[in-house]
């Protein structure tokens, strides 16, 4: 029978633990969340939702196209402008996703005949990225410049370095420095996924690559994510102009997709005006994880120093780390649990965000539960 | 120095005509649209903008996480449940694209070992889901059962056979019995992108899988999209149940993506409860692009006889193609323009929407306007 083997992989999936199924959440949902990626509190904020509606009464409800036909409006032309501007690039493209932006930025960057060195914590659209593109890939140990320059010394020709910037499991910031150290002694180009960056790192939320002083470096190509800290959906790439119109040109998932909705280029440029304008909001994101990791720390629990606003949480094995979760759910609390096989090193864990929205009392309320229901 | 082969690459482009380059449109764009894929007109319909608008105000702007942690709203389940209903299928599930879509329905149905039977004129999406998936895969010959049922006696284990329904350039259909009865005789799963069939073939534009009567069939995974008849954004998988959970828990970019934006499922919801009540601009989008193609052809063009809402006109040459584009353009009439590399064939050719909202006299004066502006 067709898909017949489906159901031996669904029986060993329930055997093990690890079958995963959809919660619908309410508009209204009582639970705390501190498990979106909603970094800034701003997926919910009054203007950013009318940066929604307005795009789509003004714009439609959807492109209505590829970009290249008719999916370009002057909203989307916006959007691109004002983010290159406000993390330091010459131009940006924006996609219907982070994970098809970082598809195009790998793919389109990585051509045959190149070497692709890819770090071995990365996000499972830069290691499809990888998959897709026509270079050979070699994957380095997690965080080490060292192993980058080892492989890049392995090849003659085009060569790219490609990293997250802030790790999604462990929330452990990427060695930015030493890798475009790395990358320049060896012409190679740097491609960084900053989904966890924007908007929490860098003066006023402009970026991991910002704060690292790279910025408009005409070696670095830097994907972004609008659907965590804009509150919204999408995802653009930044660099030198070249590149983008290398991808527009050459990036399958810009050419062969239906542009990003108008509602969500709306949302995300609200978003980032808000930002620009409210520039405190990234370092209460910060604060927020530092307070979180220090008062867990203190009770005994097992947490990853937070480089941005992840804070990770060990648990003593993926049935554990569900029951967790439930637990914390049951006692008003949303935290994220990541485990097998979302996790590269196969350690489960609770990952929470420290929203730059939280109060005193909600941090402390939600660590009383963390703590209380710890397995 | 890094990226310095982009502008070769850029450099070769030029020199061929190849250039492509994006042209923002302003909100009341003067021209008649025949260049977008809003085959029943409902982008900027209305119910479709008030759906988006209720959607971001109710929801917010994002849906702040993966559809396994935050992003699933309940918003998310009655449009995926109204979808299966609507298309025949026992479940739905909803990604952020079309594109997405794909990716996840052909990886995560083609395991390694398994074989992927691909149809020639495949979508870039599919083709990507082919490259990415595990499994081996074999191109055959465009829209040929035969090629099909010689491929699948090749191999034994699980296979897939994978087609659009209709194809994206020339607007032609799949042999979609004679796929299905191949696959059948050999116990093989058909997946097929029903992008451009949703809203337009099939009961009241139920798609092209019910109109072959294939709709629920236990062997058979249909992907479409939210972003040409729906007016919105975003893709779906329909199938058997256990398909979709199947996908939930193995599908990569459902799993490290964000949810589809609130607006975008929004506005799918509103459109498709349109379609439902209005299930007459299916057979309104489908005569016009046989009028379309009746005037064409009397004019002396030549145009592929459409299966769908696509009009393909094919033209002498690239450079022919973009200026008859942009002549069409400069006489108020927008038309698609597809040439080497998106066209597998290396056939250029003008590509129009029969848009179901076109008056007798937009169709008169479109057709008027390519016959006068023909190279």
């Amino acid at each position: 029978m067709a898909f017949g083997w489906i159901d031996e992989q669904a029986e060993l999936r329930h055997r093990a633990g690890l079958v995963r199924t959809l919660r619908p959440r309410p508009a209204d949902s009582p639970l705390l969340d501190l498990a979106s990626n909603d970094y800034l509190g701003l997926a919910r904020h009054p203007e950013v939702v009318e940066g929604a509606a307005r795009a789509a009464r003004t714009w439609g409800g959807g492109a209505t196209g590829s970009r290249l036909v008719t999916g370009t409006t002057e909203l989307h032309t916006e959007l691109e402008r004002e983010l290159a501007d406000f993390c330091g690039f010459e131009a940006a493209l924006v996609f219907s996703s982070g994970y098809a932006a970082n598809l195009a930025a790998v793919t389109a960057l990585a051509p045959h005949g190149s070497l692709i060195v890819s770090d071995a914590g990365n996000h499972a659209s830069l290691i499809d990225g990888c998959r897709l593109a026509r270079g050979t890939t070699q994957v380095v140990a997690h965080a080490e410049p060292d192993a980058v320059r080892k492989a890049l010394r392995t090849h003659d020709g085009p060569a790219v370095v490609v990293s997250d910037t802030v790790f999604s499991v462990d929330g452990d910031a990427a060695p930015l420095a030493g890798l475009a150290a790395a990358c320049r002694d060896r012409g190679a180009g740097l491609v960084v996924d900053d989904a966890h960056g924007l908007g929490v790192l860098g003066d006023g939320g402009r970026g991991a690559p910002h704060a690292a002083g790279l910025a408009g470096a005409d070696d670095l190509v830097v994907t972004v994510t609008l659907s965590k800290s804009l509150g919204s959906q999408g995802g653009a790439v930044l660099g030198p102009a070249r590149v983008i119109d290398h991808l527009v040109n050459a990036a399958r998932t810009f050419i062969f997709d239906t542009g990003l909705a108008p509602a969500a280029a709306g949302a995300a440029l609200a978003a980032l005006r808000l930002l620009r304008r409210e520039p405190e909001r990234a370092a209460r994101a910060r604060a927020v994880a530092g307070e979180l990791h220090t008062r867990l720390t203190a009770a005994g629990l097992e947490a990853v120093r937070p480089d941005a606003a992840v804070v990770s949480v060990r648990a003593p094995s993926p049935e554990g780390a569900v029951r967790w979760a439930a637990e914390c759910r049951a006692a008003g609390l949303a935290v994220g649990c990541f485990r097998p096989p979302s996790v590269p090193d196969g350690i489960s864990r609770l990952r929470l965000t420290a929203r730059a929205d939280l109060s005193q009392g909600q941090i402390e309320g939600a660590v009383r539960v963390i703590g209380e229901t710890r397995p």
